[in-house]
């Protein structure tokens, strides 16, 4: 879910979803991203921190690019765009709509301001919410903003795991929230054990199926066949992976796959993005500033390569995609800790709740699969711009499943699939461990 | 199978392989080795062209080296090393065995000279071979023997590839054979028309199965769903390709994978790796140097990306490696145009045959596939240095199958997997074209 | 005269300075720094466009930096600083005061706002004026003072620079003034002939010698033996340097030194930095926004390479450093077109002016020599953490003479060394024609 | 004096040279270059280490394309290339002879093979021979010939250094000399005390005089005021070198010049480029194999930041290279330890012999001076391609003096000017501590 993953599917409207609802709930969703920078000044806006990330600024611009190129452009009489140097200085990637601003050169555009840039926001806003006040806005109108609202959604998520990578590269390491929050202060105890549990395989269906929203790289449906398998009841806590890199796993070459060992050796590295040895312990970087090390809290900020070395070195490994898409269930309602309540840090699972043999699937951190990002069989790209490039990310990324503590509610399904590059650790990424069954 | 694909399943012997056969079968492969760098001066055997490539003669003493490691040591007594020093520099990159030579400076190892690796590898076939004529070899020395020998089998290829690479870095495309082949001089008509075969899918296995010899990666054999699909008859041709090129495909970005439209942009590529316009046509670089661009040869050197993007173009996509198996099925002979008939360039679809409704699925060229290379379903890394690293390239990597006309007969089976990085060019890749069915 | 030209000869204060008269002078020079960066927001301050260039706030915030170390800790009782972590953020390269953040990554210091930095600023000069106000400050007080003076005006160049540099990366080419000023809106016609002025050389004196400040790289003065040359009475103007470019100046390896041949083919040049072509004529980018080329203006951000070029092909060479000097003697007062002008862009040479036979020697654009920055003979480097690395940036740069319309009034000598490396462009650099005379 | 080095100054025919002695002195330059590359298989002659340097086969050939092209083109009656190919392959860097092959793939070049190159060295040498054997060569021929033998004296230094460099390369540091040669086998005690030779200084002269050859960069001969100086009477040795390094040299910022010390710190150097500790003590790479480091012989293999933060740690600094010059002075004879003696490394200073001041100027190993690379004032680069380029490589490059142990007698004068860049380090460079004088 790099800024890229537009890749959607031709959106159904939610059933029930009147225009009105619609209206109330693009303005929600607007608000959201605006209420995400608020803590933020203009400086904290503009500045790019590797090729990676992009400015906040941008990413509040480039939502709203896509409401104004994608929506205004085509449904609203007249349209007359707010600047037009902004079409191309906020396209991302979509080559049918013109040429784009260089991706690695977007921390310097200090032009146009920020405040300009909320108000293009604000002029935006109040033209698509008077487009919805039509008695009935034709179909494709509502999809194609419904679609704009999950590209919002995504972007809410790059706004904080991009500020959070922006602010580590400080020595002060200094925080984005003006108050911790209170979530974040409590210390946590020792992470509870690790419980396997068994899956029997056979023949599943995964994929999406219904009316609500999915993109497209969900679908089609389809059957997959699975060996019996076990999952671990939780993610790999801080206590866990700390054990890895405390019996040297940064330093064995037997736990890594050869690419990771030669990116472990030439970047020098010895523990998570954001972890730092003070005096005798353990501190890491979260978006409320430097904390100690919570045992009991997932691990986060991992790269594809250390999920896979240190699953390796527990003697275990990393699920699939199917698997962990099955043992989701479509049944299983989507709840977790999601980016609403404040906090944008993982928490520990909740003591003693052991109703669902899974606990965490969904919110707190994204958790690598070992599925290389591909094509679902008859996956065909949607036409024209929106849909142009649904498939040209399908390659040397993995999947990464069930959400994070910096993603919306609701935003995420169990057939959600985002993907990496087996690299990236600056998004809230940890893992579950996965075994062979039977 | 770049020269680390060492990841080996430990090895059954051959039913029936007596101590003689093998001795025999020993020699033969021994000798096929020596005899590929037969044409080539000890200046050709040193110089490393890239450094993904070896110098054909590290490829000489790294397959001796096997020997004396993994099977000298063990079952010889008294084993004394040929030269201590060679256990560094002819190490790829076995990590308990000790360290390696870094792999890009393979080219500056001119001492041992070519002359003392040959001496070296007639010193240990003559004791290798005196273990074998034992009364009656232990099995696990057989067993070893024969994964060498394997072994050995993928380093054949790998000169083949490598010193092509590394003639046609020469501004005169200099010859490899110091006579061309006859079967390179025979022009060929325009291809055959490309004839689409049907495929039910469903439940179907792959993987190895039976008691001869595979590589560990090849199994466990396991059950796989299938979506209906088709197959082309035949490898896609340089006429069809040239189509592709004519049309603009290296300027259209809507044909390509994102990463590979970065790289396309970045190398300046608008063509395969070994083509160039002269006049009004083109040629390509062959082992027998430069020869017109033959229309009905399969097209050859292509990388994942440019196989993808033709895919795309043609409005069909990449198959799978299940896809490819089932399809290839356990029964089919292996039969196509090995590394033996001493061409080592692909040949043209033998025309009229059309008994078999899949051509050239073995040898010419191998075929890329759509799937990432991953581990298959309870696929359990060996134990020791032979096994250690089983698993360890599976990552960024896309598989191949079928072999091709560099691959000595008798080395690849339906289940065969290859596998090599998307940008990678100078093995002998092409690419056979799906699409869903039904 | 990077950022890092704060390489200091132990400085003399000015003769008949009192007290009030350099706390006059530095309320001055501090509000002059300050001025520059007020048409410009907090986000244009904070941006860095190269590792080479600074963002504005870091200048702000570095000169500040200069005051509080090295004159409040001191000289100031019991000096507090405004806030510790500030030491690190913006020491530049004073390896004595301690470790420094890193150069390249400038630009992602949001924090401190460039509010806060402005408040500092405004204590420290409070701060400073009030220790000025002591009945008799020590001389050596007075001296570094006036130190942190010279550096602040290096630094206010770097201003004018390192903003433009990053103003050019943005598409739209936006300016920094509000008003472009009225000078840059009169067109030129075209320059006058250039005409070529002779000096007997002999034995002559080059070097600071008085009372007044220098920097420690100006002396000691020495004599330098020079053959008969001649010198062109202005500076190379954009219609001369046109007319190389339309002669396929950039297309021509003779004219080039090989170094820059394989920089101007590696990067693919072909004209000055800010120049574009614009339908049939060519527009350069000012710090007004693009401006049509003006003929008689002087050429400006040329690199070394480029005005070596340029001098071979028009038939000429650079002057030595020692024959600028030489020829721009001691007594001549310095005058030209400064930055106080708030131009900021040069001037064609004032028409029929002629009493003086070198025009524009001081100010304009800086004038490349061919001669390596290197030590005066018996130059010392003086004691202490100001002067600690006076010499260590005397290797591999080319020195530049006479100021620049960015360089403020009164901060240049006939003696003065600026220094860049022979691929730097984005400094206000151009050249004047010499050759062999006699 | 890299490969490069052909800027040459329209030579002079030696006085009293018929065409009997020029023919002779042909036969010998010539076969000294081939009996340099005798030790070496043609593996050793065909591999590349770094791109600064070529195989010795390449210098083999270009010097032999030197004569084919600039000689017997122009003099033989219908002279036809030994092969028309080895125009491009063996063009060094003259852009007016043609199109060239890429420096840093020299070593991709296994054909032609040594034979065939030794076989065109016969074939031209017997060409130029025939023509020589004139009655009476025209005096431009001679020029020529003289030219093309200084040339092939500059690549016999080379091929010493870059075989040197590519054994280095090889963990088993290999020898070159079949046999040591007896003088390295010498133990020398610690070096003897550095003593100061001062100078006056004053008006001097410097640059080639007379009417023996000289190449174009040592002239004209010009006055340079000096003043008062002292040099040591030797070169700096290992014992003064290594109490640098274990004084924690290479730990501290304060010697170094900035961008040696980036330099020193993005390598992780801890000391010159041949050593290597072993045990308690130091070894170095020497054309023999390793050898205990010997205290009194120079200290060989440094770059020019090496030398200058050396000299700046020792309280001294580089020399000019006019202070070198005229301490030199013409009427010294170039008496020194040569490459003739066939060391091939520097040897300690010859005890008790007192009667020179400065000992070691000539031979042994080139001393880097402080001055960089610049035309002499009054240069004009000689018209054609032989003379094409003189000036282009005078930037960014550093003088030094005097000739090494791998330089062949007779080819350096006090006024010979060799040049490299600051990071060099393969060749045989040391330095002579220079201090300010009166």
């Amino acid at each position: 879910m790099h800024d890229a993953l537009d890749n959607v599917r031709a959106p159904v409207a939610r059933q029930g979803d009147g225009a009105a609802a619609l209206a109330r709930r693009f303005s929600e969703v607007r608000a959201a991203t605006a209420a995400l920078a608020a803590p933020l000044s203009a400086e904290d806006c503009a500045a790019q921190s590797m090729p990676e990330a992009s400015p906040v600024k941008w990413h509040l611009a480039h939502t709203t690019w896509f409401f104004e190129t994608f929506v205004l452009e085509r449904w609203e009489r007249g349209s007359v765009p707010f600047d037009p140097a902004f079409r191309v200085l906020f396209n991302s990637y979509y080559q049918r709509v013109g040429p784009q601003h260089p991706r690695p050169r977007r921390g310097l555009l200090t032009r146009p301001a920020l405040a300009t840039v909320l108000a293009w926001r604000e002029a935006v806003d109040a033209r698509v919410r008077h487009l919805l006040q039509q008695a009935e806005p034709p179909p494709a109108l509502a999809s194609m903003v419904e679609l704009g609202l999950q590209h919002e959604q995504q972007h809410q998520e790059l706004i904080a795991t991009d500020v959070k990578h922006l602010l580590s590269c400080h020595p002060a390491w200094p925080p984005y929230h003006p108050q911790p929050p209170p979530a974040l202060g409590r210390p946590s105890g020792p992470p509870q054990p690790l419980v396997w549990h068994e899956f029997p395989g056979g023949l599943v269906e995964i994929g999406h199926q219904g009316t609500g929203f999915a993109f497209d790289n969900e679908g089609p449906r389809h059957p997959v066949w699975l060996q019996p398998y076990a999952l671990a009841d939780r993610p790999v806590s801080n206590a866990d992976y700390l054990a890895f890199v405390e019996d040297g796993g940064y330093r064995e070459p037997a736990h890594w796959l050869a690419e990771g060992w030669d990116w472990v050796c030439s970047q020098g590295l010895g523990h998570p993005l954001y972890w730092r040895q003070r005096g005798q312990g353990w501190e890491e970087f979260t978006l409320a500033g430097a904390r100690p090390l919570e045992p009991a809290q997932p691990v986060v900020h991992l790269s594809y390569y250390e999920a896979d070395a240190y699953a390796r070195w527990a003697g275990a490994r990393l699920p699939t995609e199917a698997e962990w898409e099955a043992a989701a269930g479509s049944a299983r309602p989507e709840e977790g800790h999601w980016a609403g309540a404040g906090v944008l840090h993982p928490r520990a699972a909740p003591p003693g709740e052991r109703g669902d043999p899974l606990r965490q699937l969904f919110g707190d951190v994204w958790e690598w699969t070992q599925s290389s990002y591909a094509p679902y069989p008859g996956f065909v790209p949607a036409p024209g711009a929106v849909g142009e490039y649904n498939g040209k990310f399908m390659v040397n990324q993995y999947v990464l499943r069930g959400g994070s503590c910096a993603t919306p509610a609701g935003h995420v399904r169990a057939s959600y699939r985002n993907f990496f590059p087996a690299t990236a650790r600056w998004q809230f990424s940890g893992l579950r461990l996965a075994r062979d069954g039977g």
